[in-house]
């Protein structure tokens, strides 16, 4: 008991240090483990079954949009990569390469895809013949692979699962709006499910994806202040199309390039709404992707314990049977307080108590733990009270996190004003960009933060650049990201 | 439409060339293509999705049968293969191995996972500390790689899914009574949902897995007579948890190994279901795995259409709503008996017809892909008769899968026997084994036949040894296989 009761104390504050804290936490609560292998983890079960909920309601609203989903060879040709110039540039440094197999010197070493825009281009190739054939609306979940330099679990790993679409179209129009569908989809997930509030916005020309035209975002703000980028989506232009010749014969019987998407999500989601939502006391899970949405813990006298127990068996099956993801820790040989703790820590969204007490007046407590509002609820309403209450943390993870978002973005007018709020606050800033590349360069030379988007809804219009002081052609939110 | 046409008699007959009809078959109806890796095939939207219905049945049985899902990194370090001997042994001649990554020569090279016992070994030697923290129920869903010298799209490719149960145990009993469980759900699994009927039983050393105590399969028969592996679960003894040292404090407060258990199935389900059920027509899809199952064809002369099809959209929505998976096609241009045909060779399980006297009579027609049997049926009764007609679709497909097994199971006393049978007939033969490799070997190098298992239930036991006629320990099916 002693060992177990140190938990607590083990979790460094966020203010302390936040990467700590971050560590501490995913390491506690049992979802992730390191793995021998540099940069890359194993998801254990608390932690694989929040990307299973993720997953599961994303595909959802995939298919629900016409999309079906398709699997691609993991083992990318060196030559594919050399037919789309910016491509090759921006992955070739984190490739890991295959150069044996089977005991035998392979004649072209194989990548461990990346991102799969060239497999899935030489096979669209393959299979698009005419406009008839259009649009292709495939989707991937899979495991790439970027070897990177410096990780963080779920946030950058080595090797991490996410899902990839790739659709063709005939002309440029359909493919830029199915571009902003999907990052639409990607806003309204992660806010209905994962309680994020985020900026939708245009990456510039330097942030964007290597080899798409235009690229956008959403952008999330962590506790400490620094942005995740979410979920990208990309209008791939012809750029593809032309690479691995996707060509069709239109309408008026000419052949013509089709135009392409991607658009990705992967398990950094899951990194992000640990970051977003937890606290000192530990994880906080939004009710829709928690493992565990309510524990049920019995209280009261040993003497008391069998009827206790017995009754809270019998509203677990209820809750279960009504589809709430329910668990019961009635073990008798650990305190009721040493249980709350506990399960705060692992971010049970709802935790119920029932005791003797509760059973003679036919009610029990529901304790909210974002909160740590107490309701006093009837049995016979049960259901009814546990989805109202685990609506009720969502909408105020979400409000919370949009609060401390809002509280922590500023809005500046030159470099300056922009290093002396950096190193005072945590957060992100919003100021005015000349569009020029040496500008952005500057602002990440002297304060860290890299241009995040340029927000379709910037709330201010700014005028003039911050560094250069010249016209302004976008507003653009800037931050230190992960 | 000419070209159109053509579908039908290009599918090589299966008498005339059963290889030949598979792949015909596969690429027809779009489920794979090839890619430009080497053995490794791109599972097209309609392959995928049988994938998922078995995906998502299993994972269900699995999760009720206690089990999680978590996830593992795919990269293996070159030493863990050295750990059990007769692991690397199995395993080493198929591995791929990462010798680069992120522009460096890699210390110590990588293997993409054949398999896990080694990756998940050394985890739960870390996670595994007491008799309390056993069992471990783990399972994961991933793609694994073995470089194969041939290849067959779905039944052996280089890069294929799976799922591998891997589970820990206090003791010996335990870890087989789950090996046994997991049988079972693979049985009952393809039984129930690929209409597969399976000889379960236990593998002879020879053909048991790689570092396995005892390895037990489900065969199934394909139409030509060959076997394949449906599916295998083995218990590992000691032999992992002593490799990796996974030890746990016991009952007795002393250090006790664990025992452990794997099983897997994998998208070689696919292949085997298409050659189990597919006919010269072409694909034949079990109902609960078909991606589409009820396939709408509105008939009848051009000024009755668009009254035909308003009704028949009606009937789509009322089947769509009650969960069946229903496709309309009411292409102008393309006949009827067109469609019959492609729907046919799609191995669409049941086809509704709807003319202009039907509506005028409120009745439709539901056709059989198996038997040809046509039910005129109430448009009043449509879910209820379609859901009829689907469950006896997958009960015909069954029993014939079952009759012909039977039909094509032969039962021999002498090698001399067998090595007739086989050049004669297609099928599966039971034998007297005496359990001496030099007899099993005997068998395959005389007849190309392998002993696929050792049946739980032989039906008949046999006392003498088909080669060397001493006493038999074991009655074996011996079968060419896949």
């Amino acid at each position: 008991m002693s060992k177990e009761k140190q938990f607590v104390t083990e979790i460094t504050p966020q203010q302390e240090d936040f990467s700590r804290w971050y560590i501490d936490v995913i390491k506690k609560a049992d979802l992730m483990d390191y793995s021998p292998v540099r940069g890359c983890i194993v998801f254990r079960p608390d932690g694989y079954e929040i990307w299973e909920h993720i997953r599961d309601e994303l595909d959802r609203r995939f298919k629900a949009t016409g999309h079906r989903n398709a699997y691609f060879p993991m083992f990318i040709p060196e030559s594919f990569f050399q037919k789309e110039k910016e491509h090759v540039e921006g992955f070739n440094p984190e490739l890991p390469w295959v150069t044996e197999a089977g005991g035998e010197q392979l004649e072209e070493k194989l990548a461990i895809r990346p991102t799969s825009e060239t497999m899935i281009g030489h096979m669209y190739s393959k299979w698009i013949q005419s406009y008839r054939d259009l649009p292709v609306l495939i989707n991937q979940w899979a495991n790439v692979v970027r070897w990177e330099k410096r990780t963080l679990p779920f946030l950058r790993t080595s090797e991490f699962l996410w899902q990839e679409g790739h659709t063709a179209h005939e002309t440029e129009q359909e493919a830029r709006e199915e571009t902003m569908q999907m990052l639409k989809i990607y806003r309204e997930f992660v806010e209905d499910y994962l309680a994020i509030p985020v900026i939708e916005g245009q990456k510039t020309p330097s942030e964007k994806f290597a080899g798409a035209v235009d690229t956008f975002s959403i952008e999330a703000m962590m506790k400490d202040g620094r942005a995740v980028q979410a979920g990208t989506s990309h209008y791939l232009g012809t750029n593809f199309a032309v690479a691995f010749d996707i060509k069709f014969l239109g309408r008026e019987n000419e052949q013509e390039f089709v135009h392409t998407t991607s658009w990705g999500v992967s398990t950094r989601l899951i990194g992000s709404m640990i970051m977003v939502h937890g606290d000192d006391r530990g994880l906080a899970l939004p009710p829709k992707v928690a493992p565990t949405q309510v524990i049920m813990i019995p209280i009261g006298p040993a003497k008391m314990r069998e009827q206790v127990v017995g009754r809270a068996n019998e509203l677990f099956s209820e809750l279960k049977q009504a589809g709430v993801r329910v668990r019961m820790d009635d073990r008798s040989d650990i305190s009721p307080g040493w249980k709350f703790n506990e399960y705060e820590m692992r971010g049970v969204p709802v935790r119920l108590e029932i005791g003797p007490r509760d059973m003679e007046n036919g009610v029990c407590v529901l304790v909210s733990r974002v909160t740590g509002e107490k309701r006093i609820v009837q049995q016979a309403d049960l259901v009814e009270e546990v989805n109202r209450m685990l609506a009720d943390v969502h909408q105020e993870m979400f409000e919370r996190a949009r609060s401390f978002r809002d509280e922590h973005f500023y809005s500046v007018e030159t470099i300056d004003e922009m290093k002396a709020q950096m190193e005072e606050k945590r957060g992100f800033t919003l100021a005015g960009w000349c569009g020029s590349e040496a500008c952005e360069k500057h602002v990440k030379d002297e304060t860290g933060a890299t241009s995040r988007n340029i927000p379709f809804d910037p709330q201010t219009t700014k005028t003039k650049c911050l560094v250069c002081g010249e016209d302004a052609k976008h507003t653009v939110v800037f931050a230190r990201a992960y």
